[in-house]
């Protein structure tokens, strides 16, 4: 038999991508935030078949240098301002590196007690630096697309109508099922209810006011009126740091019309929830407390690798009810907690041990000083946008992401979509910064989003810099076209 | 603002990191398979509030061992037999320490170009290594259980009738909806026909031949009967080893069956497509070039740490019009493949890397060797339950899963099941192999399924003798019961 990969393999290997992972860690930011390779480029660079014999380590680390680097957008470089900023830390790291040499599957209790605990601990500890009051139960996610699904479809199965058995098509007793949420929400509500059959028609979208966040009024008015049209309102999901903007929907207003009406409230706090860990910011999730499920994403801003989302629910037995199924192959007799009873997927890996990590590497303390830097950048940038005549602000700052637009002088209004989008791909162009764009009240808008570990001031000013240059050279070009040739 | 953890802390951490893997990947048969805590212990000894302040990583992983092995049931055990074998080696390893390090978002092409075609890459590799015959749309999932749900999903919306928009609960043009699989399917079918709201109704369960594997005649009277019925078939889940006895389902007749019926067949091979890379075995998945989707789980039986399900399809457009939205902070303007699109998921990690390491790392030379040897091993095994008259084998072995049941002499019929039950307590209870347990013709049946990277005959034999001695030893205590006090 050929020799395998063994420990001694491993330890050789592994000194040399320890070496590599530490240089990367530090200095990430050598590298363009952004890729700048043609499409096809990194395809190309590999063989098309897969080698027959073995290959020496160093060979694919230098094809990591070679082909993958280029090819790589660093959401790990601290100029990374699209989306939401996501770190993979030195704690985070290892504890990837210990769950993948571990490679359980917290299937059940007892395949891995360890597993099932720590992810208990874990969270509860999570929920403590949150500021929640009371215990809940947790459970570790993949990603709060998966989560939010799960809370809808345990929301649907709270209705009483069988719907684990009997499904939805064809049932005569059945009225159409609507879940309301803003119409700032994540793409993954709707994803979720194309996904469980309730449709993009059974997602009512609830306006919102000056400030992005739900409006409670028009959410209890819509409710009202399909109800009288004979829809079957089945859930609320509102949201703690919208993706626009990070409005903060009013969850308390939201939460008693969910009481009145007797409809589940799910919150995506998925970046949002992070903010709560720093003690004068917990008014953010006010509210929450009442909520019958809510998701966090600590592989956002809180460090850890991604994935993971901390789902937490009042309700884990209506959770079990939607998807508990225990075939004889799964049978046990012991009367542990089984998380495959609780979510989708079977296959469970051990992530609880890299939030361990990153909490206790850590600490809290400087997980709550990084976080109340981040809020400080960003309002400290959106003072330096508000006091300039070129641009604009397009949103309040509740944590750290800010909305802008540049409304230079000289460019007409209706030119300024494509204006701010010709400048954010300039100033991605250069390497040194990378952002991203919304559309809010229907006008394109840029977004820069703070939320990576090692981003510091001095990284958030060239941004702004950046797009401060950029913007006069190219309304420069702008008014004068022929000379300039952009627009 | 407090330190936090670097390069540097990460180099020293993961130094002594690496010694500790290393140790284990090469001892982890020194540990007891199967953990014996009791329930609530780990909990127990872990602090209820997280540290306030940074803890040094030696602390972490003195936790670790006094903490959380003795919690650990070590799927990387060589004598790990339940379940499937799953293997976390030392390119699996490197590879997750790489992709956490990067911490890419694969959501988009443009979010890491790198990410997005190295998956292609690796997904084409293993297709040839597999024997597929001609090029598939593939992605990576987490796991089978998503995998299977989008497949289900993609069907469901390839009938036509619009349920991304209108979803499927108060229509009245909409029939009920049927899924097919063979009632030796992984539960993990039912849970997604669960979670789409086909309900468990809507999953008709064929019946299996003597060899456990989907009857093709009465999946066509099956179908035949829905219809007129007035029930809507929308797809055939077929298996190439199923979990219970890893039985094949007869693709080629189940091929021709969906396509006079014009169903979607989508093909489970989550362990048994890892042994078509063995050239001779390429007929376990035969008729999978006429499936309109097919998984395999690298994860599983090809030494990827856990998750990473290779999930294949003919037909991307359906799955992309199942699944695809883009808000406009999502949109892009290039023309490529942007992956968040094919599935639920936004958030993706960069786990190609792990098959490409453990490809190029082992060859795949080595990598067939393995399996042959396993499916070697089982067939040895098989014949040596076949050899022993206190046994009985109760299923064919076509890969390297063997299903079977002490029958010792003066037990009574009636007690054999729970007599094997407590067998297999007794077994696992050494803490030197373990395995599980599934029901075959509603009779309690063991399993031995060896997949393990590190499994050697000697484990097997090992596990074989404690099965008999323990049999026997249990079986005179059985006959008598007031000496013994067992049963």
């Amino acid at each position: 038999m050929s020799s395998r990969p063994d420990g001694q393999t491993f330890r050789e290997a592994a000194g040399s991508l320890v070496e590599w992972i530490a240089a990367y860690l530090d200095h990430s930011e050598t590298y363009p935030v952004l890729a700048n390779v043609e499409p096809g480029h990194v395809k190309a660079s590999l063989p098309s078949i897969p080698p027959a014999d073995p290959e020496p380590f160093a060979s694919i680390l230098d094809d990591v240098d070679r082909v993958i680097m280029p090819g790589v957008t660093h959401w790990n470089h601290p100029s990374f301002f699209a989306y939401f900023g996501i770190t993979g830390s030195a704690p985070g790291v290892l504890g990837e590196m210990l769950s993948a040499a571990l490679n359980l599957n917290g299937m059940l209790w007892k395949t891995s007690p360890a597993l099932t605990e720590l992810e208990e601990v874990v969270l509860d500890w999570l929920r403590k630096m949150m500021g929640f009051p009371s215990p809940l139960f947790g459970i570790v996610m993949d990603t709060a697309s998966i989560a939010s699904l799960c809370a809808m479809a345990a929301a649907r199965e709270a209705l009483g109508l069988n719907i684990r058995e009997r499904g939805m098509a064809g049932r005569s007793d059945l009225p159409r099922l609507r879940v309301y949420t803003s119409e700032q929400a994540h793409s993954s509500i709707e994803k979720g209810a194309v996904a469980l059959g309730i449709g993009l028609e059974g997602v009512r979208k609830i306006p919102t006011d000056d400030a992005y966040r739900m409006r409670p009024d028009l959410l209890e008015a819509a409710v009202l009126e399909d109800r009288a049209a004979g829809w079957l309102p089945v859930c609320v999901i509102a949201t703690v740091g919208t993706t626009s903007t990070t409005s903060i929907d009013p969850i308390p207003a939201i939460a008693d019309v969910c009481t009145r009406h007797g409809l589940w409230l799910h919150v995506d706090a998925a970046y949002g929830g992070a903010a709560a860990i720093v003690p004068e910011n917990r008014d953010v999730l006010a509210g929450c407390e009442r909520a019958d499920s809510v998701l966090v994403n600590p592989h956002k801003w809180l460090f850890v690798p991604i994935d993971f989302t901390a789902f937490y629910t009042r309700r884990p037995d209506d959770l079990r009810r939607a998807f508990s199924l225990v075939p004889e192959y799964l049978r046990t007799d012991d009367a542990t907690t089984n998380l495959m009873d609780y979510g989708l997927q079977l296959g469970r890996r051990f992530r609880a041990l890299k939030l361990w990590m990153v909490i206790r590497m850590f600490g809290t303390t400087t997980m709550q000083d990084v976080i109340r830097g981040h809020m400080a950048m960003a309002q400290e940038l959106a003072h330096a946008i508000d006091d300039d005549a070129e641009f604009e602000r397009a949103a309040p700052v509740p944590f750290s992401t800010v909305c802008l637009r540049a409304v230079p002088g000289g460019v007409p209004d209706e030119d300024l979509d494509r204006f701010n989008e010709v400048l954010m791909h300039r100033v991605n162009g250069t390497g040194e910064a990378y952002l991203s764009h919304t559309r809010l009240k229907s006008r394109l808008t840029l977004r820069i989003a703070i939320g990576h570990l090692r981003t510091e001031r001095r990284h958030v000013w060239h941004a702004w810099a950046l797009l401060r240059r950029h913007a006069r050279e190219l309304a420069a070009s702008w008014r004068t076209p022929n000379a300039g040739g952009v627009p």
